[in-house]
């Protein structure tokens, strides 16, 4: 019974994740899933990203998603873009966003006028990588505080993306972290994952970044 | 019908939860749970924290969950305390343990020769939270690398814990941290609960949750 319903819920959310890829190739967004544990930098790297890619041309949306607070929208208010919050709070406060709540923010942007729209998903390395957004990317962020060993310890997470960006590196000198290590622990997970290491404090792997979301934005 | 059967698994749970907490009483071993977002340092401050209670005479087992992989129980090796793996991969990933994992990992502890059992929580700031472990303790670890905000967007988890570690302060020079405002932000959110940096590198704040553990241990 139990089972039944936990799949009633999932085949639900493929189904609006399905229709949320149809409006979004209809509009030509594309819809870029951020994910990572809290605080390994996806808002700063958001606050970061935005004017490289609208210096190229793109317009820039941002659904931001938290359990309660509106601390990370007012954080890109500088920016001028269009930013919906998502608070689930509301709804039992829920560890991850799913196609279900990323449809109504949906209705909340013109996509006409935008190019690309970045889900900042709640911070958690486990839940938001079982629940389909309905993106056509899933990114990952991991901090290299956070050690090597985490690909190997949350391997759904890598499983789904299409790409990891290794977070904080202005910080490797201050800590016992091995780049190698890491980067075999993730291929182990997923052979086929682009890898890039950033810090948004040097601009290290912005243009990487930059450059790898654009030759997806003009396919 | 979707609510009343997750009011049943968390019925259910909080029943278990309530038998661990007789048992535990029965063999006057004190559970203490740790949380925290993934590569908080649970398992360094595990490492670190074990001789200092053992030192006093204390006997120390841990539980580890993760959702994969048996390293963090093989690093704890070292140490000479019983420990019990569980990975929730078994059980479809689980992003928490509830106490209906903990039950059966507590069979295979010897309780009548344990003073305190740590429970090393899945890396999640969110929805271990949710689930009672059958815990005497509730400590939630933050790393300074996090960010102040945290306790505001994740405020369920500083509701529930008697305890914040604020932990990896060495890296503090590095960073543009303030601590002050992380203390207000958590009391915010929970007046009640104990505050103590740490590191392990340098060995701050190990003897205060040591005594804090020890006071606790002597009731």
């Amino acid at each position: 019974m139990e089972i039944k319903i936990v799949r009633n819920v999932l085949e639900s959310n493929d189904k609006i994740a399905a229709e949320i890829r149809q409006r979004t190739a209809a509009s030509k967004t594309l819809l870029v899933n951020l994910m990572s544990s809290p605080g390994s930098g996806k808002t700063t790297l958001l606050e970061k990203l935005a004017p490289l890619l609208q210096n190229k041309g793109y317009r820039v949306g941002v659904i931001e998603g938290d359990i309660a607070t509106t601390m990370d929208a007012e954080r890109l208010q500088p920016l001028n873009i269009p930013v919906v919050q998502i608070n689930t709070e509301m709804f039992g406060g829920d560890c991850h966003l799913g196609a279900e709540v990323i449809s109504p923010a949906l209705d909340n942007l013109d996509l006409s006028q935008l190019d690309v729209v970045f889900i900042e998903n709640v911070g958690n390395l486990v839940c938001p990588a079982e629940f389909d957004t309905g993106a056509d990317l899933n990114v990952v962020l991991l901090s290299v505080t956070e050690g090597e060993d985490k690909p190997l310890k949350y391997p759904l997470m890598f499983r789904v993306c299409q790409l990891a960006l290794i977070s904080k590196t202005d910080l490797l000198p201050h800590l016992e972290f091995k780049m190698d290590l890491l980067r075999q622990n993730i291929q182990k997970i997923n052979p086929k994952i682009a890898i890039f290491p950033v810090s948004t404090r040097q601009g290290e792997g912005l243009s990487n970044f930059t450059e790898w979301l654009v030759e997806r934005l003009n396919k």
